[in-house]
């Protein structure tokens, strides 16, 4: 598997674009007759765009993707389906298809009706950049953003058992409403590969379960999440597990950008739980301790306060032997085991609690903990909890 | 219902004290022969504390607690068991009682030994000063507090139906690691009337269950989290609706206290949310809505941002139609309807939204919302979420 570097216009075919006005952007991604799908947020609350792109993936077929940052259209009934319909609009009569062939997502506040004034002619403006070169990949993970500090794309190139070469590239957006259930976030997955529209739905599925599932920012789960997996059919061969795992890296390299540019996240945490019975177990234990506020609140200071992971763990609701369990913290180069199978080993030996503390000041805190009553093991990614997170929602509408 | 000054003094025949050393302090309080029955944490991993009450509180009878501040003796195997003991011996040795009788609770950081020689001789001036008064009561009070600010305490004098006067009174600790299912909280209740063990355990929970377990401060459940309610049994009655209600009374009462009393709060804010299919259901919309990071940030912000509120119901598990859902936001004196029965108000009358903002600066903010699908009804109690939330826990141990 060889990384890319042209980001979403990694496929040939596929072409991009993003323009942005403010705080009001809009991508565009375009391929004419791909294959689609896509998974959605569990919210009982969502946005317009969540209902409008289940109706134009029923077929698995759409030539476009529409994404606008800085209104979610959500809570804005029947106006808010007209207004995503109308994004739709712009697309479909520039590039002459069909409007139930283009996807619509959008991520910003709740409860306002789009600006269509202001973001119509920013639509109009973005189709008319749609291009494939490094430029367009970068306006088109750009336009996307909200409260994100940086843009976030993965591509990769790997081949099928048969020796076939495919590719496989995406773009995401997300910062703070970040919780498991994808978050506030946006995927845009794209690839060369033909495949069936069901072995795709369970594809990503499955890359999804493993990735922006286990991001966890602040635990708030958005009302307009939405990853889309879309092929230009380019590439002839079977759906193999060559296929899956570059659609995982690429999902979970952009997981783990979106847990690096957490709202106000200062440090980058990463927790696998191993030894568990289920992987159930190990997902929860895993997300229980990166959640935790306590934990975050002390990785952000830097205190190796493994106290609070034992007992994010106990209140997991997975069923454990406190005295069998280990705890690791790990930075870049140095782990130090901070509990052996339930035997504190910072009590005989102080100097790993200095040990601890020194990999505490790193920028990635890699947290593992160990079971031991079985085989599963699951990682969840997150970031701390800082004043800037405050700062940050407590000024986000007014 | 009475309220009265003397906190938990206000219980004729129990008596309490308090003394504190520094980070450590330790509460008695002793009433000789007392019926007890308590509710501890869910948390898989609990403290020392947990295992020894359970056990001296199997028969139902105590005559004293201890708890000391500082160390939650959690995580602690063995010599755990051991130093709760030996605090137990402190007070069933200058009171001469059986140490089975001693009931214990702890709170502090976790994973460190009790350090005995620092503990010991404050729990044995803490017993040597109990008395009857409103300095003993407050003196018990202030010793379990650890990142509180203010003590907490509640004491009111009811009459049975049938016209007898009885009390009820408490004290608790919590501030932060605060959880549904109670949280990092001690809470200790006296009562005056004469109760059979099993009504008293039956009582205590349906005052728990709408109080110490419908708080939320940071959604971190803690090891140690014990209530205890114990009976002097000087008056002699049957059990009724209004014991129950001055149960309740108290045990709300003190966890609107904790809730104040967040860690870094500077705003209490109560959800209500009715019109529920069921109770469980009104709980959960409610829970979810205090415990959001996002909401919890906004009003921090004094920011009447709605659309994290609709987006909390909806990731709340609960099922329920958002266009006959109402938002209202209340202060001391005035009430905004946001959203009524799908409709949001502001739309059409910006004043609204100015009243909303002017309504978010208050110190305390109501939040109700009602479903329109059934009669139940559940408030839940928090915090906002502020910069020195983060402080606070971010420098604790180190």
């Amino acid at each position: 598997m060889k990384e890319l570097d042209n980001g979403i216009c990694s496929i040939e075919g596929i072409q991009a674009s993003g323009y942005r006005e403010g705080k009001y952007g809009v991508t565009v991604i375009y391929h004419r007759d791909s294959t689609a799908v896509a998974v959605y947020t569990s919210n009982t609350v969502h946005a317009a765009c969540i209902d409008i792109t289940r109706k134009h993936l029923e077929d698995g077929r759409i030539s476009a993707i529409i994404a606008n940052s800085g209104n979610a259209n959500c809570y804005t009934k029947e106006d808010g389906i007209k207004n995503g319909l109308k994004l739709a609009e712009v697309v479909a009569s520039k590039l002459d298809i069909p409007v139930e062939e283009v996807a619509v997502a959008s991520t910003g506040v709740i409860g306002r009706q789009m600006p269509m004034d202001i973001i119509n002619p920013v639509a109009i403006k973005s189709v008319e950049m749609l291009g494939n070169n490094r430029e367009c990949a970068s306006n088109a993970s750009n336009a996307i953003l909200t409260t994100d500090l940086v843009s976030k794309e993965c591509a990769v190139e790997s081949t099928l058992s048969d020796g076939t070469k495919f590719r496989v590239a995406g773009i995401c957006k997300g910062s703070g409403m970040i919780a498991p259930n994808m978050g506030t976030m946006l995927g845009f997955v794209t690839t060369d590969l033909e495949l069936d529209k069901d072995i795709m739905q369970e594809a990503l599925n499955k890359a999804v379960d493993k990735s922006f599932n286990r991001v966890v920012v602040d635990g708030d789960e958005s009302t307009n999440d939405m990853v889309v997996l879309m092929s230009t059919n380019d590439v002839s061969g079977d759906y193999d597990s060559n296929f899956q795992e570059a659609l995982d890296y690429v999902c979970t390299s952009l997981a783990k950008q979106i847990a690096h540019d957490g709202e106000g996240a200062s440090k980058y945490i990463e927790v696998e739980c191993s030894g568990a019975s289920t992987l159930n177990d190990a997902v929860c234990v895993s997300r229980s301790i990166v959640s935790s506020s306590l934990v975050k609140t002390a990785v952000a200071g830097a205190d190796p306060n493994w106290g609070r992971i034992i007992s994010a763990m106990g209140y997991s609701g997975v069923d454990f032997n406190p005295d069998d369990v280990s705890i690791a913290i790990s930075g870049c180069d140095n782990t130090v085991v901070i509990v052996d199978r339930g035997h504190v080993t910072t009590y005989d030996d102080a100097d790993l609690l200095t040990q601890a503390e020194d990999i505490m000041q790193e920028d990635e805190i890699f947290i593992s903990v160990n079971l031991h009553q079985g085989d599963s093991s699951a990682i969840c990614f997150g970031c701390d909890l800082t004043y800037d997170y405050v700062r940050i929602n407590a000024e986000y509408t007014t």
